[in-house]
């Protein structure tokens, strides 16, 4: 039983309001009013939070993630995709432990919640790591096991692996589980299709890499004799909820398929550039009705898990390539990053009204940027910055307030991290 | 006479040091000592600062201004340019009074201090008052008063106003004027002689907005039979320092000309992609041995003024267009934010190192993304914030330190830019 006052509430509802000197009623996880003050019922809160005029939005949600990369974070920047995964980041993720993993994963829950972030979507391994951190942290986690098919055997042992963790957690608390083929180009056709097949029995999604280099693209297309996209829907992946990431390499086709078969894109901005793999289309997917959303990938492709700056780009970017300044307005910008994530994956989040989780963050609005206030949407989207969250809420649960986690010492998980580091230095 | 210990700098020198428990010492405004602590000379400083292992390195300059437009921050967004120009700022900038283009002013010295910039290279008119409001912030501002040829006699009566505003505030304190005209297609060729000469005579260098659309820069080519670059340099424009703002748009031949007659490309790339004009070909120009800097333009096309962002965009786009990571690695792009626009103004500053400006910002490292700390040079680009800047100190002189100003009460500028606003609303 929380209530928020003096609030100025971005919405995110289909009228787009943006309701000042508001009030959030929130009991039971559930948001049980929000609207003007005068019209608010009376409510016995344990807790009134003066906002003082700050923002109060829904969170955001990372619809791709893997955060025990957390602890990789600049440990290697600037190279060649090969020379980067081959000499840096496989030998570096050949050291990591399960203690490691969770640690890395905590220090990945508190740059999430303080980034105002309220749910991931999260694909590596060491599941049982990441979702010993989740549960700790409230955020809600959807949670798969990159499976990949380097030798005989080794896709059946984590298919395998990927069930049991479907039937440890999901529905357990905040966590949810999925069914994942690394890629394309990991994972053989005829595991592809045993992974289409248990999702289906299971009833969940799948989260796997798309098209994200050219390369990987056009070497499908050569030896298969079809795009990444078709050879999904070949294998009967797009029949269960696809997210599909990265994206940046797509056929007119392949955007057909996807918007045909509801399939989501999981789009990383950021990571695409930095890595060099390229600026996906959005726009021509979005005007096709493809759901797109955003992620931010590991902390070592982005480098950081700022769902914030995924939104700015991704406007920015969309601007800058089609010339058309119109596109991707903040406002649009705003409900990707956060409303729909949440409708992807099934989530009664990202709109701040009565029924839907409590799923909201807020804002600071007494930096220099945030006057004048002509337009709330459009500071938060091109003016703000996630140093800006001051408090997240996840279910009604405060995990995030000014500074304090209420999961974690933040200086135990440095010390942690920086202790795990100096193993990775020595590689 | 300051101390600052136990800082870890990153001094921008040509052999890229990062000195860890390291001392810097400034008397009279330079840098007396940077350098490990067990080398430090004795100093008598008048206050000592325990950096607790913060980043210390040289402050941004901020190479394309326009400072009072702080006042239209998010006044108007996604629109086409001409709608953009026509319906909103056009007329707001003709409700602007030399009050509240002083105030604007001091918002921007506000975010432009607290986010770590030392520099500005600012074009606009009202320049009194963007000339106090510097002069009062303690930063290093470089003043162009923007002159265009509207109608017979308007573009001679700019030209004189800039030769008075040279007299008056070229060389006192801190401040240095340029001359500065428009842009090509708002300044007829004569004028852009008349500037050019001017510029000779009064020795000083010429700030000017050059191909930041394309359709500006092929009007220029079928009107003129020539780019605006050849157009800058047949009337003289490129023998005197030439400071081109966006160059979106180039030709081989331009860049060649740039790198020819030493001109300097001060690039605004998230403005750029704001307003869908484009993104410019900064790893091409660099190769042909053209000076390439950053600018944030005004708040209204960005939405702010945050080179730390500017930095980090620009390394990201050229990875990503040019589709090699390699491409302007960290600690390029850093040293081009910093020393690159110090060197091309002739500042003594940019490098942490005895004799140098004491030009200096303080980067808090406490944050989440700051544990481990492989690169100090890759954590600022890739996971730093401008939120992350605690201290920015212009010639010895702390202006900004953690959240307080040295010149302005944050409180009273915010309120005069909300007063001011509300005249802008009723437009």
């Amino acid at each position: 039983m929380i209530e928020i006052r003096n609030a100025v509430i971005i919405t995110n509802s289909d009228t787009g309001d943006v309701i000042k000197n508001a009030v959030v009623q929130v009991a039971n996880g559930k948001i049980a009013y929000a609207g003007a003050a005068e019209h608010a019922p009376d409510f016995e809160a344990q807790r009134v939070i003066d906002a003082h005029g700050n923002i109060v939005m829904p969170g955001f949600v990372n619809m791709h993630t893997h955060v025990p990369m957390n602890l990789f974070r600049s440990y290697a920047d600037d190279l060649d995709l090969m020379t980067w995964l081959n000499t840096r980041i496989f030998p570096a993720e050949d050291r990591l432990t399960e203690e490691s993993a969770y640690w890395a994963s905590m220090a990945a829950m508190c740059e999430l919640a303080a980034s105002g972030t309220v749910a991931f979507n999260e694909m590596y391994f060491f599941i049982d790591s990441i979702a010993k951190a989740a549960q700790e942290s409230g955020l809600r986690a959807f949670l798969s096991r990159a499976v990949v098919t380097p030798a005989p055997g080794v896709g059946e042992r984590m298919l395998d692996e990927s069930e049991e963790l479907f039937h440890k957690y999901d529905g357990k608390g905040r966590l949810r589980v999925f069914m994942s083929p690394h890629a394309q180009y990991t994972v053989e056709n005829s595991m592809l299709e045993k992974i289409a097949e248990k999702a289906k029995k299971l009833g969940t999604g799948v989260h796997m890499h798309i098209s994200e280099t050219r390369g990987e693209h056009e070497n499908c297309v050569q030896e298969q004799g079809m795009t990444p996209i078709e050879l999904c829907k070949s294998v009967g992946l797009l029949d269960v909820p696809f997210y599909a990431a990265h994206c940046v390499w797509v056929s007119e086709h392949d955007m057909e398929l996807m918007a045909e078969h509801g399939g989501t894109v999981l789009s990383c901005p950021k990571s695409n550039l930095k890595l060099a793999s390229g600026i996906a289309p959005l726009s021509k997917m979005m005007e096709k009705g493809i759901s797109v959303t955003f992620g931010t990938d590991g902390a070592s492709s982005n480098n950081k898990l700022s769902m914030m700056e995924e939104m700015t780009y991704a406007s920015f970017l969309q601007k800058g390539t089609t010339y058309d300044p119109k596109v991707m307005p903040a406002v649009q910008a705003l409900k990707m990053a956060t409303r729909g994530g949440a409708e992807a994956l099934g989530l009664e989040s990202g709109v701040i009204e009565a029924g839907k989780n409590a799923d909201i963050i807020m804002l600071r609005t007494d930096g220099i940027r945030y006057t004048p206030d002509y337009d709330p949407v459009s500071l938060v989207v091109y003016a703000g910055s996630d140093a800006d969250v001051c408090m997240t809420m996840v279910g009604g649960d405060i995990i995030y307030e000014n500074g304090t986690f209420s999961f974690a010492d933040i200086d135990e998980v440095k010390a942690k991290i920086a202790e795990y580091a100096e193993d990775m230095k020595r590689i």
